[in-house]
């Protein structure tokens, strides 16, 4: 994880590398990307997950669709980069990170005006860029988070949220890893996050490499540890936020949060300004992803498929969490509460500022 | 299903024989007991499982357990079946019905002043009537709580309460079962019930028997599907009911019913005056299994174990929901509503007095 980033461009061989995260805990296996659309098949099936990571693997999905175009005008190469922006934009509806770092670069590249190679360099350069202030983001967002943990806390955390959902560092994990570099003695409970498993697989393997100690438990034993009094803090990401701070996160982020508010346990949704939709009121307008009831029924206990033969499954992966069971919202630019309708508006204009 | 119980006494080989869960939905194994510690650990290890069918096995248990002792006299084996009960009584400590069992027969054995050979038969025949009266009490239910469901609801149900957790028929999966069966068009969404995938291997399986459609769902996914609004009705059974309405039942089940409330989507528990223990005030006197981490851990992903293998789980099996959550309890005497602490009583009342 020090020694590499979960996705980086290679300027020697002039190809993008990831970790695969579907490998994972068992094998640490880096693949390479020659195309746009073997970047938009990795978001698709999952090698690369995590709202800011799967921006930024976009973003050098461009690059790679600008060096593919032989196109050897401006206007003409602009035409097959907005064709790879549509492509790498449909591969995901709900994380709103692709859209904006997608259109992130189009802006840069629809103004450009000297030659084609010049603007073959400078859609990379911009997805660079957005790599690189991604792990300065986090950090940011860690040492704001940070204050909200106590020494002593037993945290539940949902999902990914580690360097391997971002470039590097990590959003919410980040922060309770920034908790723990301080000396603060912390416990965490790793949701294992079906259908994908996110938690046991990724959450837990991170940890593992952290050195902080952590119980993996079923997303259905929730409510037990928040109604018996073991969790101080439940921290989590998000894949958008509307502007009202309603926050659509990984399926089961909503039960999770009742639980905890039920239980009076703070809420914490950790996530850079990207992640806010400012276009959308509420989040009932999010656009929640439908994926293949194959992932949930392809589980197996002592070695065997569990599920009939012809079982059928639904699987929604995204809900949304109504800002009423949310604490506060940790962004790059410092910690927001309620009223989130004021406070968020507030905090994107910040961000555009700088 | 219809051709043999999920538990029943051979009375040509005099042998306990079960339907071993653990199998299903892969295999339909049977498997014959003939000492009381084979079926504690049975019990133990999930062989059978659901608080009326864990009852019933614990009374043939003490079939077994007379028919092994070979006490000449009354008292000698008095004190043989009394020691099995013991063993019995402690494989798992959630669900009241077990020492309800237990009990029953113990007490027909101490008053008891014939032969030995004499008590022996009194033995088997006490574990006999509480599984025919098992049978006859879940039609009762289901013909109580069919009123409950509407033609076209859409209902949300957890772990596995049909005719595997019990002698034959099942309690709420039972009232779904018998609304089926009345004409009604339902469709369930079964969860799957994480760690053991009670729902997603039992009741998949049991209602592809009964013809009814349904979709396997992650447990997270419930909030989603209710705050969506397609889901009509949550049912569920109970492993022990407080004399206040709280319920402990499967982990899993409070989440569910606060998501269910959070969207006032109506909340039944379905269950047997026997699992009502009015001797405990609230449910947070319920004691709770824990059981072992290995249960959570070994998960298979793409034919991986998914886990880190120093990783560390926590297993709680059963959680606690709230009375307030509860919007009916449905038993063999009638459907009670709030406030609990009265009506409970009084049923109970009315079911010892029959």
């Amino acid at each position: 994880m020090s020694r590499m980033r979960t996705l980086e461009w290679d300027y020697a061989t002039n190809e993008l590398k990831m970790i695969d995260q579907r490998s994972l805990p068992s094998k640490l296996e880096i693949v390479s990307f020659h195309t746009y659309a073997e970047v938009a098949e990795a978001i698709r099936n999952m090698t690369v997950r995590g709202a800011p990571a799967i921006g930024v693997a976009a973003a050098y999905g461009l690059a790679l669709a600008a060096r593919e175009s032989n196109m050897p005008d401006v206007a003409g190469l602009l035409v097959d980069i907005e064709t790879a922006a549509k492509t790498l934009k449909s591969t995901r509806p709900t994380a709103v990170n692709l859209a904006w770092a997608l259109d992130r670069v189009l802006k840069i590249a629809r103004t450009f005006t000297d030659s084609a190679d010049s603007l073959r360099k400078v859609v990379l350069a911009e997805a660079q860029k957005i790599a690189d202030e991604d792990v300065d983001l986090n950090k940011r967002m860690a040492a704001h988070g940070v204050a909200l943990i106590d020494d002593g806390d037993t945290i539940l955390h949902h999902c990914n949220t580690g360097a391997l959902a971002v470039v590097d560092w990590g959003t919410a994990l980040g922060v309770i890893r920034l908790a723990h570099e301080q000396g603060k003695r912390i416990h965490v409970l790793v949701d294992e996050t079906r259908p994908r498993l996110q938690g046991a697989r990724l959450t837990a393997w991170e940890l593992t490499q952290y050195g902080i100690p952590f119980d993996i438990i079923c997303d259905n034993m929730a409510g037990y540890f928040l109604s018996t009094g073991q969790v101080q803090k439940v921290f989590f990401g998000a894949d958008r936020i509307a502007a009202n701070g309603d926050v659509a996160n990984k399926i089961g982020t909503y039960m999770l949060a009742l639980a905890a508010y039920d239980n009076r346990v703070p809420v914490y949704s950790v996530a850079p300004t990207s992640t806010i939709d400012l276009s959308l009121a509420i989040g009932r307008l999010i656009p929640i992803e439908e994926r293949d009831p194959g992932e949930v029924l392809d589980i197996q206990f002592h070695g065997e498929r569990i599920t009939p033969q012809k079982a059928k499954a639904r699987n929604p992966a995204f809900d949304i969490t109504p800002n009423r069971l949310i604490t506060a919202i940790v962004t790059e630019n410092g910690i927001v509460y309620p009223p989130f309708e004021v406070s968020l508006p507030k905090l994107v204009k910040t961000s555009t500022d700088r």
